[in-house]
């Protein structure tokens, strides 16, 4: 998210208005999370996926961005610490598209439900004379711990990230793992703030440091560069990780370490500061202010 | 609907596999219900409006075009016999589209949603080189009715419509009133089943009758033609009316007409039969099959 829609979610925040009692988490976040008369509690994301930014049906099977479109949707779920509930997919069809193909989309769809025990329950179905599009909303549950939020990080918090970072496009973004039970494991933890990498780590970590009026230190040297990255910036900048970035206490991360039995690593990269300024520690000892790099949709 | 598509949702229906329980309605009707832990219970419906097919930026104002976004999905829990809960939207902009362009979009949409209550909580917003395409995602809540279905009509009932219908794309389309309270009483008065027209009624009852594993038959005579309908045929088959169409015993009907207490007329226009077939009788006594005449999005 570039500035200029940074700019623009606080004008919709502000517009929005919304009962803090009724909607305890609003717009700016992975999710929305809205309560119910009876004591129930749902959270909601959705998100719009692309021919040509998101997938390329030049390239891609059908199935595998079928996949794609829910595993990123799963990804907000964990982004929470949240269970999924159900999704809903609308899609808008290129004319002539055919119901075989459409059945190879659904089929993807299906394998990521399935996995994620997250099923479909409904949809839309229109057509045009133009790419495919397709969207995605999913509903989730509140698990035993509360959501965990972007804005409440915490001074002298550790950064951390799952995985590795960066060069996900030449990878592994359209069969990601949403790291949704490593995200109940954080959140168990006692994790303050959570997101997952969408847009990079310089832009989504500005986002966490922004919205809980916070800065950060990060240590360059520290990052799980991705096999396939271009160095330090393509771990910074490169988008759709589908990793985790957290903050959390470096006692209760040190507790998070011992108890770990994923596969996928935890690292901690840096420091929640005072200073509200986001920096970061190149590997020379120099220290630069880490400026987000990721994609501008009104530019 | 066309035939190819109702084969499609069946299909979809037949791979969700739903638990009853969780899921009382799944794919199929105007919106799908979910149960929660704690005896609460949502509805969600989803739906993508594309330029050049719901709308068009050419000519109508963008203003106009979000309040229309919102009230389709409102129109939804009408459908349902719902109370509309919150909404989130995920655009698909133009490149080079810009801020201005969307807070008039933006507007639009909070217009449609302070009037029915329905806060917007959450979206998202990417860019291509393509037209506008909004998806509003909906949830609701039940009434102290249960939520109405479409496959529920039941033999004998009157069929019923709300308003005037046809000619809609050249009056009311983009600025329709959802008829979420007169739903309400419908509801309260015992309809058996009931849908919005959003494809018009030729294909709409036969959505109902299909699902409802009934007949039906109309009298031309009786269909309240709007003014800019082009006759029986236009009310008939013309989409986006954004009426309801309800079937109601008879003596439910008489009750609710003598309570009726809004603007909005209410007619009936035929009656459920026991014979699967959909029928008219048209003005001169012959009677014909009520075909299908709405608009295919797989040819």
């Amino acid at each position: 998210m570039s500035n200029g829609e940074t700019k623009l979610v606080k004008y919709f925040m502000a517009k929005a208005k919304l009962s803090r009692s009724k909607f305890p988490i609003g717009i700016g976040d992975d999710m929305a999370q809205m309560r119910l008369p009876r004591g129930d509690s749902v959270l909601i994301t959705t998100d719009m996926l692309l021919d040509g930014t998101h997938f390329d049906t030049k390239k891609h099977s059908l199935e595998k961005i079928g996949y794609k479109s829910m595993a990123a949707s799963l990804s907000d779920c964990a982004a929470m610490a949240t269970i999924p509930l159900a999704a809903v997919v609308a899609v808008a069809l290129p004319r002539n598209f055919g119901t075989q193909n459409l059945k190879k989309l659904h089929k993807g769809i299906l394998k990521a439900a399935k996995k994620y025990n997250c099923p479909l329950v409904g949809g839309d179905m229109t057509s045009w004379n133009k790419p495919l599009a397709i969207n995605v909303t999913m509903l989730s549950t509140v698990a035993k711990t509360k959501p965990v939020k972007r804005s409440t990080a915490k001074i002298g918090d550790l950064i951390c990230v799952t995985g590795t970072l960066g060069g996900s496009l030449t990878r592994k973004h359209l069969n990601f793992e949403p790291r949704l039970k490593e995200s109940l494991e954080i959140a168990k933890a006692g994790a303050n703030s959570m997101m997952d990498l969408s847009d990079g780590l310089s832009t989504d970590l500005n986002h966490i440091c922004r919205l809980s009026k916070k800065g950060a230190i990060v240590e360059a040297n520290k990052i799980p560069i991705s096999k396939t990255a271009k160095g330090v910036n393509g771990a910074l900048n490169d988008g759709e990780d589908f990793e985790l970035l957290f903050t959390i206490p470096a006692k209760n991360f040190e507790k998070l370490k011992k108890l770990w039995r994923f596969k996928t690593k935890i690292t901690a990269v840096g420091k929640i500061t005072k200073e509200k300024n986001v920096k970061i520690e190149m590997p020379n000892g120099n220290i630069a202010d880490l400026i987000p790099g990721g994609y501008d949709h009104l530019a």
